[in-house]
């Protein structure tokens, strides 16, 4: 027997709200440079972004019937987060379940594997993030799990992590280190916004404004004249 | 000797202009899930797209003077398909040919190796598709075969077999087979248009409109409330 | 100790101008084949573009304290080339050392390894050329060498030769041979102008327009009829 | 809260026994052609060989906590069968860990990442089979979870599911389906036995002996003579 | 239709014995650095090594129909060599068809897609050269052609091409280059006697020995002391 | 003008013997995790190990004149590492660089790319590290560096930096970190022979002999018995 749970914990809509705001690249500083989904899952369009809790979908590879459960009962502001064998010569999913998650209000659609009807979902808008584009369609035949603990681009996410993604990519935040994570990347977005004005400005070069000049000399850089 | 087959049997316009008013990947899912080439042949621009039959060009990688040949005997609505050991770092085509290749009304040209010239065979629209854009020419010197079966994108191609294209890659279709799959497809198309306004709807679960709740039950999955 | 060394021998401004208006794959072409780097660096946007002197940067793979070295010694049209062992999942350079690149008047940034903020740069115009896109950011740690020659993208390249990229990738051009490269450059430019206008006319087959009849002859090639 | 199940169902001594005398090859062939991990996959010695019940792990890329987890709760006979995200360059098992897994009775160890100790383990005899050999040590930090289903090499495995493994690479059998399995083998190797034989008497050539003279003719294939 | 050549024009047997003495590394070299078939296709053993015309066959990915075809229209001393795309998970080749190839006395069995049974075939000796080994078997449905020029491991091979491999890879002679590629061959294996004799003597430094010392200081090489 | 740096600091030999009795596993553990070249550079046999100081070549992708000069420049004793863009279709070094290098009493020869003469290789027993195994040969035309500090295999390597190889990979040493690391490999060794003493007597499970119960119950993991 299979069991798919449908009561995860969810981290709260407000802190979704303001961890949304900043990027995937950010936040990946920001929390100590962890949590990067693999760089080739990516969106099918540079302007889609999303943030949102995980709905953790194990499926067998070249296979979508575990896709489709886990939009069934996914809720709105979800993100379904499909592992699949990262089999690239896959569409696991075009443009009937994406009108099926536009609808229902998920978040957004990311997989390891690929997706099909990209033109159409470029169309709608709706963000679908994928390690390919592929005409191959899947059977639906084999059970998996649906919010249990999987890796999925590298990285193990937990059903209720959440999932920032944009043009760069995807990063995961744990719900427990969501609040801290938000402090943490608007010092480093208040700080860049100031590097990049002193950029404009040419007050000094990289080494100096960033203040590397010291370590630069400890570590023992000579700069020839 | 090598001999280059000019008169290979080409299907009835018609019935290449019905099939390639469908998507490739709705042409591969009613045709059974069969004749996908690779995923890494693209487009160089989401909007090309295709479908005619193939004349088919056995290159040495790395050397394109096959190419040359093929579109030379091809006639206007063909697809030039050539499989060159998909050598990555060759740019065997570029906006010369591109020019010769539109002046004379071919449907497309696809190969299993690169492209260059790219921003100006994206301004011309004639629908080029490829395994990567490269730089790199190719010299002029070892004959291979035109119109000869070949393997391309991991897929035998016969002379004569209908290939559609779109953003989402290749399929191809033997000639034999081309009217039941129009039929197929449109089936298909229709199933998925009353799909598509019953999720908008949301007259249901994905597992429900789909059809699936009794399957999914028979094969063990039990739902956590 | 790691010297850096700032005094490289740059070519005529001129020069660099001059060989600027030919797409990279003419100067490959041009040049007898040679000097591509791998087509896996590629632009952020199809038409970002530039041509310039090298500035060569070997950083540690994963820490981009050199990058910000490299940056800070550039004049104002070098190109800041980073070999970094091919580091996919790295985001070297953003939005940050963009507008430093930008401020200063660089001509572009080019890594083997990854950049973020890619919508950001984009949005700013600077020209940035990686093997991939990644929100992973880097250590600032580990020394190494500017202006030492290195090899990226499989070329070695010295500093102080000029590299133009394009939407199609990047060609080296040795300082020494960048004159009569343009020449070259212009010669080709020059028959294929003749020879789009032909095929545009339909005034023959390509193996006819391109003089291959005879050699193809020659080498064995029989039509069937 | 993280579950890690011990009490999975497990197949007869007996249907492994008998099961394991097939090579994973004629398994795969006799089963219908399904089942095959990735073959990528591969022992450390061509001499390695195992049968046994899988004992899932899914361990976060580059952390072996849940690898010792799996390890420990798995009984004599089994196999502990790892999915760690393919992260090629870790090396989550070693000759400490073989020196565990051996004294316990344990069938064999695989994984879709690395192994190190490579030399120690060929000397133990004791069966490892793994994507990569790498001396890079992984973290001990993250949980994930023990059998529950997951993929690894491209295959859904359920806890309980039978794996044999041998030198052409793994194959999974479910535990409902190995009594007949074994059967359609047994046919397998005897029809085999005698096609050896007939060609070893040299009695036809290929197409004859193996019976496919009047389907190629169907087929339409002409031998020129 | 699809027409099997069986009358393929083939080298003497005696330049085939001359042509195999030396190694497919020096025949590569020896004949101006070409015809290197992609260093993934290797031995299934070190100790495996082969010289023979090639008997070429194109087959369906997935599919060793036409492999069996072109054993059984092999004649004794042949390679039969098959391009199918470049499938690693396919095992199209078994030690039934190895018995059948040693049986009626191939030099060697070629492909660019996987073979299995990978033990057996090392204990029999006959020389089996594969990109990679896997238990997938392939269906038998799909024609293709025999004895028609291919491109496998990137490399054009026409039929009755002499390949030479070992486990350093293998190497495409044209026919009528052999003869004095044999003559080439057996210079630079008396050179290199020569060589390996100086340097075992320790009578000078590497590019001493191979009279570089003139030709680096002309490039600009400058030797710190 | 390029320069050759000849003299370069190199460690203690007492330091080099004394680290060499450690694995490369064993000392990348260490050192705390780091220094590990790409497992993608494997010996071309299991039995073969080194220790030695680098002395580092930056060559040309598919030039071996600087891999000469290397070697021309190298003490006994030492490692010459060869840095050359990961070309895998190169052999830039086979049997007579090897009775070179053997002759004058290096320790070892690494390349990021491929070698050949493989067999013979083996048969002298000089330990030979690469990327791969090609017939290809290379050119001799072209500077680069030795002596200057490089990537390979992803790893910054210094030239005097201490590397240490094995069937698992390479690993590098600062030399000024070496003292320490000895020390810390001669711990970690003496707790691995307690350890496996421990498994080999079954004195408890792997969590409990490693010290894992606590960890594992705070971070939350529940066995169900």
């Amino acid at each position: 027997m299979i069991h798919v749970r449908t009561s995860i914990e969810r981290p709260d809509a407000d802190i979704v709200a303001r961890l949304g705001v900043f990027s995937a690249a950010t936040i990946h500083e920001a929390q100590g440079r962890k949590g990067a989904l693999s760089h080739r899952i990516k969106p099918l369009a540079d302007s889609m972004e999303f943030c949102g809790p995980a709905v953790t979908v194990q499926a067998s590879p070249g296979d979508n019937i575990m896709v489709q459960v886990g939009i069934s009962y996914a809720a709105p502001g979800d993100v379904v987060v499909v592992a699949a064998g990262e089999l690239a010569h896959s569409g696991s999913f075009g443009d009937v379940l994406a009108t099926a998650a536009q609808s229902k209000g998920l978040a957004a659609f990311v997989t390891d594997s690929g997706v099909r009807d990209s033109n159409d979902i470029r169309a709608m808008g709706f963000p679908v993030f994928s390690g390919s584009v592929s005409i191959e369609g899947t059977v639906k035949e084999t059970l998996g799990t649906v919010n249990e603990p999987l890796v999925v681009g590298g990285q193990l996410v937990y059903p209720g992590d959440i999932l920032k993604g944009d043009a760069d990519g995807i990063v995961v935040v744990r719900k427990a280190e969501a609040e801290a994570v938000i402090d943490l990347c608007q010092q480093r977005e208040d700080n860049e916004d100031v590097l990049r004005a002193r950029h404009r400005a040419q007050e000094g070069s990289v080494v100096e404004l960033h203040g590397l000049v010291e370590k630069l000399k400890t570590k023992g850089l000579v700069v020839e004249v």
